[in-house]
C-alpha cells in the first residue's frame, strides 16, 4: 500500500487537527505510509495547542486524488465537510463522533464511530487495541481535543468515556487539565483581530438537510457582546455567504464558554423553521439559546427533524 | 432504554440471522432488554444452522417502529435491505461489513464497521472488549456465520482475521470446522425443493447503484446444472420481478461451493453495462464468471463502477 493521507473536516477545529495527527502517528506505529496534512486554517486555540507542544503544523491541502489514490477520514464523514475531491479517492477507514450522512462507499471499509463527545476518545481505544505506544506529546495533543470538543467536560455531547479517557491522557501527558485547559479555551475565544469573514468560516460546518442547504457556525468567547457588538458587520458577511452558496439557513452560534449559552444570529429563509425548531423569537435575527454549547448535540439534530418536515 | 429490536437484512442469510442472535446475546449480557428478529424467511442452511444447535427461530418482522423506537442493525446499513419502515425508527447501533451506502442518522450512533468476511468475526471482537461471556451455542452459530460468508474460508473475502476468529470459536463450540462446515454448506445447496421464484429471492440484496435500480441474487450448488436446467422458469421469475419493480439489471449468481466459480444469469435494460463490467459475452443471458463466489467483493464492486459511468 503506497502513501495514504488523513485528515478532519474542512474549518479545522482542535480534534479534526490533532486526531488526524494522532490517527497518523498510530498508523505509522503500524508500519504504514501516512500523513497528517488539513483543510483549511488553523483557529487560535488549535495554534495554541500546537505551540504549546511544539508540535508542526499539518501540510495544508484542498485535493488529495492528485496525490494518493485512498485516504483515512477522521472527525467526519459528510462529503460537503471533506476534501473537494474527497469522491474521487478511495475512503479506506473512518473514525468519528457524529451522524453518519451523505455519505457513500463502493466497497466495503474500516467505520468507528461511537456517541462520543470527541474523536480522540475512540483513537485513544485503537491505540490500546494495537498495543501502541502513547508518547507524551501525542496524549497532549489527545487531552487538547477532549478538552476542546467538551468545553473542559461542560458540554452534554461528553460521556463518562471522554472523561475516563482525558484522566489517562493526563496522566501521559503530564499537563494539568483544567489550567491548561482553560487557557486553551481562551486562547480560542480572542476575536477582535478577526474579521467578520472569518469568524462566521472559522469553524463553519455545511449541511444538507431534507431539501435545503445550510451552514452552522460556531465561535467561542468569554463575553457574547465580544461578537454582537459587530452583528451589522456578521451579518452582512452572512448575507453574502447566503447569496453566493444559495443556502436556505445560516446560523451562527455565539457560544460563551462560561456560562454555557448560545446567541445565535439566524438568517436565510428558512430562519422560520430554526425559530419553530428552537422554540424562540427572533428579536432583530437574534435569539438566546440557552444551555446551547453543542452544534452536534443541540443544534443539528433539531434543525434536520425541523427541516425534514 | 425500552426494548431494542437487533436484525440483519432482508432475505436473511445465516450470519444475518446468527450475528443478530449473538449481539442480543451480547446486549443481554450488557443488561439490555434486547430481542434479535429477522425479515424474512430462512434459508436450508440456516435452518440446519439453528437446528444443530438446538437454537430457536427468530420471530419473523416486516416493520418495527409499530414495536420499538430504536433498533440494532447488524450485517447491513442500506435502507432498501432492511426493515420497510427503517426511517421511522432510530439506529442506535451498527456491526457490519459491507460497503456504507443510502444510510443516514440524525444523531451520532455506535457504527462497526471492518473490511473482514464476516460481521460474526466482529462481533467475536466485541465479546471480548466487553468481557462478556461466549456460550457453546453462540460460539457454534458465530462459526457457522463465518463458514457461511466466506464458503468455508475459500472466498477472496475471507481474512486473516475470519480464520483467527474461527479457530476460537471452533475451540469454544466443540464442532469440527471442515466436516460440521461441509455438511451445513450442503443443506444450504438442496434447491430441486424451492420454486423458482423462491430461489431468486431467497438470498437477493437490492441496489442502487447511480441511476440504476438493480437486485443481485445468489444460490449456492454442488452442481450448476442443478439450476440451469431450470432456466425457462428462473427467467419468467426473473422478468416479473423486474416488470414488478421496476428494476434496471437483476443479476443471479450460480455459484458452485465445490468449484468455487459462479454461472450468472443477467437480465434487464442495464445487461450491457454488467457484460462490460465482468468483461463477459452473455450467451442466452448466461456467462461463467470464473472464480467469483463472492456478490460483496466481486460483483458489487465492479458493478457500481460500471454503471456510475
Amino acid at each position: 500500500m503506497g502513501k495514504v493521507l488523513v485528515f478532519g473536516h474542512k474549518s479545522p477545529d482542535t480534534d479534526a487537527i490533532c486526531s488526524a495527527i494522532a490517527f497518523a502517528d498510530l498508523k505509522k506505529q503500524l508500519g504504514e505510509d501516512v500523513e497528517a496534512v488539513r483543510l483549511g486554517d488553523l483557529n487560535g486555540e488549535t495554534e495554541y495547542v500546537l505551540n504549546h507542544f511544539g508540535v508542526a503544523v499539518p501540510r495544508l491541502v484542498k485535493t488529495v486524488a492528485n496525490e494518493v489514490p485512498a485516504v483515512y477520514l477522521v472527525d467526519h464523514n459528510e462529503r460537503a465537510q471533506s476534501a473537494d475531491d474527497i469522491e474521487d479517492v478511495e475512503v479506506l477507514s473512518v473514525v468519528d463522533h457524529h451522524r453518519i450522512a451523505n455519505f457513500e462507499t463502493k466497497a466495503p471499509l474500516f467505520y468507528r464511530a461511537e456517541p462520543v463527545g470527541c474523536t480522540a476518545t475512540i483513537i485513544n481505544k485503537l491505540y490500546k487495541e494495537a498495543g501502541a505506544t502513547l508518547s507524551k506529546t501525542i496524549a497532549g495533543l489527545m487531552l487538547s481535543s477532549i478538552i476542546s470538543d467538551t468545553l473542559l467536560f461542560k458540554s452534554p455531547t461528553c460521556t463518562d468515556e471522554d472523561v475516563k479517557a482525558a484522566k489517562e491522557l493526563e496522566a501521559i501527558s503530564g499537563v494539568d487539565v483544567q489550567t491548561y485547559g482553560l487557557d486553551m479555551l481562551k486562547a480560542g475565544t480572542n476575536i477582535a483581530d478577526k474579521s467578520a469573514e472569518e469568524l462566521i468560516t472559522l469553524d463553519m460546518k455545511p449541511f444538507e438537510m431534507g431539501k435545503y442547504t445550510v451552514e452552522i457556525a460556531q465561535v467561542n468567547v468569554v463575553d457574547t457582546n465580544d461578537a454582537l457588538s459587530r452583528q451589522a458587520e456578521l451579518e452582512a458577511a452572512i448575507r453574502k455567504e447566503i447569496e453566493t452558496k444559495n443556502l436556505d439557513l445560516f446560523v451562527l452560534a455565539v457560544t460563551n464558554i462560561l456560562t454555557s449559552d448560545s446567541e445565535a444570529l439566524i438568517l436565510g429563509k428558512a430562519a422560520a423553521a430554526a425559530e419553530s425548531a428552537f422554540k424562540v423569537t427572533l428579536d432583530n435575527h437574534v435569539a438566546t439559546l440557552k444551555g446551547v454549547v453543542s452544534r452536534k448535540k443541540q443544534i443539528v439534530p433539531v434543525l434536520t427533524e425541523s427541516l425534514a418536515d
